[in-house]
């Protein structure tokens, strides 16, 4: 039906337990059945998020993860909400609809400043959100040290982990991330449409009366804890026959094996770019802001996104383009999930020849990346 | 894996199709590839809504498309929610998140008085909610009376079809429905996780400023409309093509036929109940308030939910308990879906070797439901 290379920061490609999983017989959600797919898809979360903390899967997109920890903590309050891209944005209009967001903003793709963020938090919000990897623009972001500012004005830290958890070392509990979020279609390969949460003992000291009815946590944390754990409302129980299967996988690869091969293939894009002579999008000092899943680039002078794209679909490989005003002045190539040499060289031969029939001479990324993954 | 026979009222079996279908490889959510699956998702869910009203697919449960609908219509609004189920209660609460429900309330499985729902409705609601096919009780409420009587009043019409709309007739323009919602997992046959809505002008002119982020119909239409037909986050894509191929089903059967199929199955079951002396619940003097989707039905004297249903697993069939005060007092059957003729045999087969197996004497269901099924 399909054999293009998905190499967009996610949706990702599925590998084939994966699929087959979600083809199962449906079964009843308040089943033992269910109730074991769904107690093992959280135990080995735990080990993702690295966390003791609570952790329950919605049956939503990772947006709806994000509205779910915003909105069961905030009635009102001050929020501080960092941005430096699309998703950061989308945090903050969250914010904005259950709260009153402190915004601490830059440019897309411009670094953030620790002491902004502490600026922000000594005029006593109650909250910080921030994006740890702003898929937008493939920076990582300091979660570490704005868990540690959050600590220190005893602020919640909501961190979204929507495209890092599972691809990048996030240690949920010792960063002191209150609400994590991860969505399962980026690093976890599993199919879109879950998203997790881990919520700390602070945050549920600090729970609403009220949120959506959907995105209750309360709710979910009541049925995860009867007799057979299930959720309050009926789940996508084929996408969890999915994260299940793609769980048992992340666990069977080990989950340092896994982010090291995440940064091994990032690592070799980023060379590869360097080698072709393309610019990395934002410029940073600091390379350990760079993204480990997905790579943005400055789309080369006079070509268009279309033609970029179009000629990497032509060769089978399907990348992203910028996102609102960085249509056009940036491509972004996903490198999470299951990928790994393979799927990175046969991306950058697609690149090289899609550049080359469009007059630009960048050749050398493939050479270099070999060379990064050897 | 699993070859139990599932008559719960959803999630209900799914055809190999369909399931073959969720294994399809991952697409891109913004490409022409899913802009055509959703496409023919929404043309054939309009001939199974019989509308011409905008229709969406939510990644979420049915659940989820109840709160899209009323929360995007209802800011501190007077709504009326009529309640005499598990599922009309739902919908109060629902409401009591965004306005003031004016409850119309019966005890579970008592028949709606339109007089009553008028009284309220005199008062000037906004809104009033209805749930069409309680599920909780195996009963029909009168859509198509309560839409004329919304509209003599000028109040939208907010009607749960989560387990009628594709197995019963629901013609949602005609009846005056404002926003109709159905299940995927119900009467579609489809993978659990999607809710449709169908949206009238008169829904959209009375369209509030605010809703939750991730169930904003105002979103989802903005995104429907681009060029490539896309959801506002990211959609749940495997589910999409269970969905896909489901509706495809079901165009393949017909609706006339398909409602046909559902009737007599459910005439069936009925009369299967009649024949063993068992007592269907609620006791309605009105037959076409049965129904045709889920039957309710008395647990005999002394026997337990755990003996009834225990026996049934035991001979490989799932039916459904009654759910809050109603445990152990009935149990529920659902024939939805794909269920047809040998599925119901099955299942009362089950039921009569169970309650015999209890000592209970409840002979001759499967000979009245094989003469009405023929």
């Amino acid at each position: 039906m399909n054999s293009e290379l998905l190499m967009i920061p996610g949706p990702v490609l599925l590998h084939s337990r994966v699929l087959k999983a979600m083809s199962r017989p449906m079964i009843n959600h308040r089943s033992p059945e269910f109730a074991e797919v769904y107690g093992e898809c959280i135990a080995i979360l735990k080990e993702v998020f690295q966390t003791k903390n609570d952790v329950f899967v919605l049956s939503g997109s990772g947006t709806a993860g994000m509205e779910a920890a915003v909105s069961n903590v905030v009635d009102g309050d001050d929020v501080v909400t960092i941005v430096n891209g699309k998703f950061g944005e989308r945090f903050k209009e969250i914010v904005a609809l259950y709260g009153n967001p402190i915004p601490v903003e830059y440019e897309w793709g411009n670094p953030i400043e620790l002491s902004d963020v502490e600026g922000a938090l000594e005029k006593g919000a109650s909250a910080v959100t921030m994006v740890h990897n702003e898929t937008s623009v493939g920076m990582l972001n300091p979660a570490k040290e704005v868990g540690a500012l959050a600590k220190k004005y005893d602020a919640l830290f909501i961190m979204d982990g929507v495209s890092s958890i599972g691809g990048v070392d996030v240690p949920v509990d010792k960063w002191g991330v209150d609400i994590a979020i991860v969505g399962s279609q980026k690093c976890l390969a599993a199919p879109p449409g879950l998203a997790a949460l881990a919520v700390s003992e602070k945050a549920w000291e600090r729970m609403k009366a009220k949120s959506p009815y959907y995105l209750d946590l309360q709710a979910y944390r009541k049925y995860a804890a009867k007799e057979l754990a299930q959720t309050p409302y009926t789940p996508a129980v084929s996408l969890f026959f999915g994260l299940h299967e793609a769980l048992r996988m992340i666990k069977e690869e080990g989950m340092h094996e896994r982010i090291e091969r995440h940064r091994k293939c990032a690592e070799a894009v980023r060379k590869a770019m360097n080698a072709m002579d393309m610019q990395l999008f934002p410029r940073l000092n600091d390379v350990s802001a760079y993204s480990n899943t997905v790579t943005a680039v400055k789309m080369p002078e006079g070509i268009t996104d279309k033609q970029l794209r179009g000629g990497m679909k032509k060769r089978g490989v399907l990348i992203a383009g910028g996102q609102a005003h960085l249509k056009d002045k940036i491509f972004r190539i996903g490198h999470m999930g299951n990928v790994s040499t393979k799927e990175i060289l046969v991306t950058l031969e697609a690149l090289e020849s899609t550049l080359s029939e469009l007059g630009v001479n960048a050749e050398g990324g493939v050479a270099a990346a070999k060379d990064a993954l050897k």
